[in-house]
């Protein structure tokens, strides 16, 4: 990914300052900070107030905020109460957990001596796994978009709706659902992308930063809009990520997937959801009415942030005080409205079937 | 209504002013202020930045503009002219139409100078009539609601949704998709309303307001949240208002109405829209794809206003300014997504069948 021309990636090592370099993505797209985290309260607050947020990029960042907690204590006792503090953080997303136990995994059964090193050793191999992750899925996706440009009149762009941000603001980089779109692009293939606002949060500024940083055509819309775009033929594809993904193909994504799922349906757009394999929640048959949902803080329903005219970051209440907020933050959509499932492993049916071909696969190639 | 225990309608003529009174919708529910319109300038002016809005409220404000602008220039040549302007102020309203057609009727056979005195009087029946045709479409949704309550277990409250604002303030008096409500209420019927916010104006910020004047349980959230709240059996039922309704059921109203009725469907519980029979467009066969959708501007979508930690409305930027926004403002929900229309003159399919029988009983009403 580049900012302002030059190479990032979401999250790194700052080995000569000891600490874990990231955006602070709470200012974007306002304003373009890097913090440096060099704790675990910082790692843990960075993860529950949002300056980090994608289940790909929050593993990862775990994973090295498990490594800089080591550095201070890594007896078992405390590898345990950094587990716990990290997972803690965000109840849905199932491949912080698979982060967590691949670094606790590399490190349990060596001297307490020898953990940091290895954990550290361990979230750079992770974060390097995300970029190829990312990069396949972006590859798997772009065929999608090549089918279906096919199907377009010559010339004309090819309409994607996006939800929230799974881009590599995400992710270590490239993104999941975005990453088949930064293929395209740097393919010459011409995308335009209707970028949903998804409020509350309006990861959409998120996304809209991304793409005009990549130079992709894009056109930013409230969430109440897509319907409406689908209705009358001016969006050619969906595509989203997912925090969670069950065993039968259901997908836990920000809140409001599941609507425009519906919309796609109705009006026969395909609906695709971009993953890594590790969010595979394997041990859930379905996830309407299974999957726990996150309820955060009325504040972000009954405020929202922005620049005002001067230039500064302002909040401002869009409510009467007397009037009560809910803050639902994910909602699960069916797999009967999914189209298909795009990983790193190939193109899989949101189906018991399509999972198990891909559990075969992924088994197989192990 | 009442605005701090003072009975209000939302548009009022005060003669010894000789002016329009309305609130400044702009500012709710942020602060309340009434306006004095005096000339024609400033009612095309409120109704176009939506300081009135609500496809009743704008043609009864249309009515009365009507009537101030006349009392300057009755001549034939300044009927047409302000028709037309008054006209152009909403494209999709069709009620505005049929408020304008009203007043011309009323006056066009008379000599110019009688003319302004009785658009008044025109104006005045209309909004009579508006405050007894919300009254009665909340007496036949209350009839509704008292059959769901009965399906529910003693005790609970039946919970409603709710997009835009079609309430009191959208309306005279009463207003529609609220009317119900607040007669269900006022009847000790316990019912929570969600209230959808509405981007990207925020109307759900005017039914926040309404509700909590009268004192009914609401709890605002974002437009994503209503199909996780519908999946999870946490919404007995939807209401919503209409701009217009075609001949066949087919209802255009605020955006985003189209993917809450899908919701809906989905999950079985049932959609109505309440609507004044003025709103139905009986020239057009079907909504969906025949109703010029309104644009907006992109303002709206870029920029948001709410009251900043001083108290002051405040307008800030969501979106970096080399992000494109577009601003759709109305989408149309087609018929088979409509459990019932509710009107003044009963509760009917939203089918061909059923908008002739209302027809059918129309006429033999005249």
């Amino acid at each position: 990914m580049k900012i302002n021309g030059k190479q990032y990636r979401s999250v790194w090592f700052d080995g000569s300052a000891n600490a874990i370099g990231i955006f602070d993505q709470t200012l974007l797209p306002h304003r373009f900070e890097t913090l440096a985290l060099t704790n675990l309260d910082q790692v843990c607050h960075a993860i529950v107030s949002m300056q980090v947020r994608g289940a790909p990029l929050i593993g990862a960042v775990a994973a090295y905020g498990y490594a800089i907690a080591l550095q201070r204590d890594a007896s078992d006792a405390a590898l345990q109460s950094i587990y716990s503090r990290l997972f803690d953080t965000r109840p849905t997303a199932v491949n912080l957990r698979w982060a967590l136990d691949r670094v606790n995994a590399a490190v349990i059964a060596l001297p307490p001596a020898q953990r940091a090193a290895q954990a550290l050793a361990t979230a750079h191999v992770l974060a390097d796994e995300d970029v190829a992750v990312c990069s396949a899925i972006g590859d798997h996706g772009l065929d999608i978009i090549r089918s279906l440009v096919m199907r377009k009149p010559r010339g004309q762009p090819l309409n994607i709706l996006t939800h929230c941000n799974a881009g590599w603001l995400a992710t270590v980089d490239w993104g999941t659902a975005l990453a088949p779109i930064y293929k395209a692009h740097d393919a010459g293939i011409a995308v335009h992308v209707w970028v949903d606002e998804t409020r509350p949060r309006v990861q959409g500024g998120l996304t809209a930063f991304e793409l005009a940083q990549h130079g992709v055509p894009h056109t930013v819309i409230v969430d109440n809009a897509g319907g409406h775009l689908m209705q009358h033929g001016l969006v050619d594809m969906c595509i989203v990520g997912t925090d969670r993904t069950t065993a039968n193909g259901d997908v836990c994504n920000k809140i409001g997937t599941y609507l425009k799922a519906l919309a796609a349906h109705d009006n026969g757009v395909p609906f695709y959801v971009a993953l890594p394999v590790s969010t595979i929640d394997w041990t859930l048959p379905r996830g309407v009415g299974a999957i726990p949902i996150e309820e955060r803080d009325p504040v972000e329903i009954s405020h929202i942030s922005g620049v005002d005219d001067n230039g500064d970051i302002t909040r401002v209440r869009l409510y009467g005080t007397e009037s009560r907020c809910a803050n639902h933050a994910f909602d699960v959509t069916p797999a009967r409205l999914v189209t298909s499932l795009i990983t790193e492993a190939g193109v899989f049916d949101a189906s018991v079937e399509g999972l198990a071909a891909l559990k075969t696969q992924l088994e197989q190639a192990a």
